[in-house]
């Protein structure tokens, strides 16, 4: 957690529902938010910050055309970016603009599986069949290990499936980080919260694919610290930050439970 | 509160404010939330969702062309939708459209009493006077009781006024439901967050009146809970949403306060 | 703190982040917020209410028209309005639309460090170094007191640089605020709702510079007794909101950390 010595400047054009817990979770993560989106300024500012998040929640033709500038802009600058697919396949617009975006280069794609499944048989015109509707995952991460590691060959990326074990791999190698609880379903955007802390992990440089493990198993024990003392899912929320601040390097490096393998190569 | 087993797809195009607190009243209450608003997709989702929300409360032209566009598709594909005419008397630009969107067919509007007194200005050019500045209500409930019937009886929908005592009426049965608290009304969004589990409530069938009923009943309950371990409105708000999640069936059956009554005709 | 009694309607053109925490800040701290920017509407609702506020956060062109609009209807209607410049130095855009903003009559501009450098570099073109990037102060607010005099007697308003110690001045006076503490910088947009609380405190007329004394001093003084109650930023964020509407103006009157101080006249 060297990000707590540096404060990487996360810029994130994401969705409106996510704005403010996604700051507030960097924050406590100990990074520095910044939202913008006009185009007149996303271009220069992905620039300026360490890492550029883009989370297409609640996209319009306007947001995506600034999401369409700054990812190459970051690119550019050598500023790895980290795409949250929400919702990627609900709709016939969703499913373009989640294709478009995810052939500009992003260092990590995260999403649950439904959106993984969704982008990937948009990436790959798979047949991989994808049952998400609306933002929550209806599949099972395990039913998207598959999808995950095509995408991530086919797009050189990391690509992470999260859900109650996240799934995560480059196409060569890939982690199961078992940290977490099912209360981190019943509050909202908490999934592109992590979106930020990924960027925010990734941003000092170093292995994308360690650091993005890191960051959700850190993620997925503050969700275990803070269901230890949360009546609901609104006192979880609360506790949930506090968490994210309290927890130490030498705290995540004992309680990490994360088990690397593998894979397979994917048959032509 | 069947809808814990069905986990109904809430499709909301609401207001920037009250986004994340309507997502995670949503949760709480045990249903599957989505927020989008780009017009190459409402009317694709309107029919995927189980029942739509339209809220005006941060309105402007290129998002009330989504909300055009979506009631028709929601009405459409027989789903269910929720008006909430946020500040409908504030602004000339405000009791146009919130007039607009009230002829599209909802199955139930919800608002405080200035709002609905607003609204029935507009619909029905009556000469009731309107109180209303901002977003908070000036006008009691009672006030706004003619008002509430004349505009259910004219768009052939449920008219749910909400404040100290809410009454709700489909121009013929009428309700008054004393659950709730005070501090309700020291957190921002938690009437707009309402409309979602109004929502939530009727979007599996059933007497639309009656379910309704029902979901202002459990929401003022939230609010009792609440009230009784809060130090104010911030602890207030997470209480609420601990509250929702914990409230079971058989607490609400036993502690709504809801008085059905027959109306008088209104005279023409 | 008369405001509780006129319970003043603040109307706020803010950023996405900010929205609903500026929104529960107002409601705790006694006033009634109103969150719209319809350029249809705004300069109407301007004159309805009783203080505005700008915030350049999330900037985008149809939001900036409807600040250049609503400032001078504001100014127009004699409703005082705080201008909040959010990363005013971060990228061209935002520092030319920071300087054309400034020039439309505020009664308090309250930034940070970095910003309130960023505002006078442009306003004065003065070469005083800027080092702010994104939103979070690099500079200390002594590094700032020259630019926030200069500004004050150009533009004859208010300027706060808030931070550690607050230092607010119109030109001629100057307050320095004690009040606060460290976890307020761990919450995002809590300097974005101190704007709001400005606007209420000063919406009922007065000397602006007192007023605004009172506000900071008010804000910083709960966070004062919600960091002695706070495990880590999640907690503190829900204590601070409980604070805010427990304070009461006698308490304030003892435990404001309030110096005041005559300015020498800045050289030509």
């Amino acid at each position: 957690m060297q990000l707590r010595s540096t404060v990487p400047l996360i810029h994130n054009i994401t969705n409106y529902v996510a704005m403010e817990v996604m700051a507030n979770v960097l924050l406590a993560t100990g990074a520095s938010p910044a939202m913008l989106h006009a185009q007149d300024e996303v271009a220069e500012f992905a620039a300026i910050a360490s890492a550029l998040t883009i989370n297409i929640g609640t996209l319009s033709p306007a947001w995506v055309n600034s999401m369409m500038i700054a990812a190459p802009a970051a690119v550019a600058a050598q500023r790895p970016w980290v795409f949250d697919p929400v919702g990627a396949g609900a709709t016939a617009y969703r499913r373009q603009i989640a294709g478009q975006l995810a052939a500009l280069k992003p260092s990590v794609i995260r999403g649950n599986a439904s959106e993984i499944l969704a982008l990937d048989q948009r990436v790959s015109h798979s047949l991989a069949s994808e049952l998400g509707r609306g933002v929550d995952a209806l599949d099972s991460v395990v039913a998207a290990e598959i999808a995950a590691q095509r995408l991530a060959s086919q797009l050189s990326c990391v690509v992470a499936v999260t859900g109650a074990v996240d799934f995560i791999t480059d196409g060569q190698y890939a982690a199961r980080i078992a940290n977490g609880h099912s209360l981190m379903t019943r509050v909202t955007a908490l999934g592109c919260a992590l979106t930020g802390v990924v960027a925010a992990f990734i941003a000092g440089g170093g292995n994308i694919l360690m650091n993005t493990a890191a960051a959700l198993a850190y993620y997925g024990l503050a969700g275990e610290y803070a269901a230890a003392q949360a009546k609901g899912p609104g006192s979880f929320a609360v506790a949930f930050i506090d968490a994210l601040a309290a927890i130490e390097p030498a705290t995540l490096a004992a309680e990490a439970r994360v088990e690397w393998t593998q894979l397979a190569k994917l048959p032509n």
